[in-house]
């Protein structure tokens, strides 16, 4: 009933161009957009009221303190504007992808 | 720009005979239950993980406070577990109706 | 058991000269500032870590819910920027006000 | 600015008696009790409203998401009720107790 596991942390880095072509594209392809200047991604998710954009919130957040990954974000009612990207590398990573992921089928089954 | 409104708190009272019939059984044909020795309904949701269910949660709590009416619940990971009924009137009014109403929607969404 | 009540919505204006002498003063020199270009103030919250800001953010949520009056505002881990300003008036009101102090109360329990 | 890193998951074991003597005793004597019949430990928290329940109830769960461990909890209005086990460990274990440090912590910021 008791266990010691080994976890091997997956190696955070910046997507290559293969990752980018294979998993940043059909992001961008699904309404995110490059942010000028920066690595980083980002998407304005309109919700149907504060009721589900708060509750879209809670369940990112929830995600977000689990990866120790945390959104960029602004709300303001049904609005939430996500601003992606991974401190620790400079840029986009596959903690980005992830937590996009997430935004998106989040947002689909909440809109 | 400024407006003074006058808003007729709807009065809140046990649910009649015909407000059970029309309003409560659709509830109870759809998983609601009647509380053994009280008037009040309990249903258990299942959701997919504790984000989810948490997530629920919270859209739940965002209208508890906003109608002053809040649920009696269970929570252990992905099962939720709710009792309604209103303390003011000792008994069902149409403010479980409302709260049971908006938990069959969202959970819908989120399931 | 049961109630009929009526109640008169409490009239929602812009602050007049009294009120931001003796309301939105004593915010203004607790750290809110007046955003240039609109009526409206702001401030930065830095809470311990991200478990407290979105604790904050929630109870701040179930708030806004309440009192229909929702901020914009922005979060990043442990940052909290909000600001307040109430659209049906075009500037500060009285709910801004109450909202403020909410925020002051919840961040000094949080920090 | 890239990272390997091998993290060894603690062993996740049932409280031996040291362990109790130590880490166990002081929450029993803060108020929390055991439950019968089980390796469990309980608390009821009374917060001031269901503004801070809710709060306080969501720190809680982005700790138990982190942490991977779920309370069992109840909450009507201001009240959380807390049960804690381990259920891989078929009883209390070390992350039971953070948890209920955590609750510990955090009630006593928002009452």
């Amino acid at each position: 009933a008791t266990a010691t596991t080994t976890k091997k942390r997956k190696m955070v880095a910046k997507l290559n161009e293969q990752e980018r072509a294979e998993k940043l594209q059909p992001l961008l392809d699904g309404g995110w957009r490059l942010v000028e200047g920066r690595d980083a991604i980002y998407k304005e998710f309109v919700l149907k009221d504060f009721n589900q954009a708060f509750s879209f919130m809670t369940g990112v957040a929830l995600l977000a303190e689990k990866m120790n990954h945390h959104p960029e974000w602004f709300n303001c009612y049904n609005k939430v504007q996500v601003t992606l990207s991974t401190h620790d590398v400079g840029g986009l990573s596959s903690q980005d992808i992830r937590m996009a992921t997430y935004f998106e089928a989040q947002a689909k089954l909440l809109k």
